[in-house]
């Protein structure tokens, strides 16, 4: 039985990758949306389309710009992805964009173009300027042990926004 | 032996979904930024991070504008994914991206916003607005028998890019 499964993934997997194309420096993992930051989220891909799923469903956007060669990105992305309450959060009442390049849109870059740096973004369309961490010269910057503040300023997102309507 | 690997692969999978999010309604598989249209391709995931590469690497862009929902979308999908020197000419020659959302930026749509479209935009960032398919009214649209054509005009945005040069 073990034996006749095992068959049957072999011959699966011929057939899927039979006459398809393959790099000449190897096979490559498929680039995931999430990037690590979380594969069960629904990841916006441009701006343009976050700023339209949450003045859409009403729902502040979060954009994370992070770099994959930069160790405190990286530190930041595995509290993130690891913290189960975050994560049910941004699922259920955010919209979440991440980014490794900048836009062209100079509201996001309040202080600066430096990562990690997450900005929250009203569905107003507004750039929640006012929700920063706790550093005075990168004021949009979180390192892997602010990931409660992070909550707190998610909390602050919501309540706002609410309070505002 | 088979056993050992099976047994193996079991903890693997338990070790890797124990304290991880899942949603209400069940693990999602995690969103590609290829879509479908080439897993082994490297895709840029904005127009700005799109234009940022064809610019320093000198390689003409192809903007792939779709839909998940519309039939002709997934039928240029399939015979666009499958066809291997078109595959492998990407790769090696191009920068790609693909929205299955409006940019801003108007130019990217000369004659509508329909799908699926695709349009070549030159590392001088100029939209290639001669590079056409065969449809008078939807000037931009490809269909499934069009890879050949799709294909040709490949290499017309190569020839004349090193022309022009």
């Amino acid at each position: 039985m073990i034996r006749a499964a095992l068959s049957a993934f072999l011959v699966l997997v011929v057939a899927c990758t039979d006459g398809k194309y393959i790099p000449k420096t190897g096979k490559r993992i498929p680039q995931t949306l999430s990037r690590g930051w979380g594969d069960q989220l629904i990841w916006a891909q441009t701006y343009e389309e976050a700023l339209y799923w949450s003045r859409s469903r009403n729902k502040p956007l979060m954009v994370i710009f992070h770099l994959e060669d930069c160790p405190h990105s990286q530190a930041l992305k595995k509290s993130f992805a690891d913290e189960v309450e975050l994560q049910r959060s941004i699922d259920e009442e955010f919209i979440v964009l991440n980014l490794v390049y900048e836009t062209t849109d100079k509201h996001l870059s309040p202080d600066g173009q430096y990562v990690p740096r997450i900005i929250f973004v009203d569905p107003s369309m507004t750039v929640r300027a006012d929700i920063t961490g706790r550093y005075s010269n990168k004021m949009y910057a979180y390192e892997t042990g602010d990931i409660r503040l992070l909550m707190s300023n998610m909390k602050k997102a919501k309540k706002l926004l609410k309070s505002e309507l």
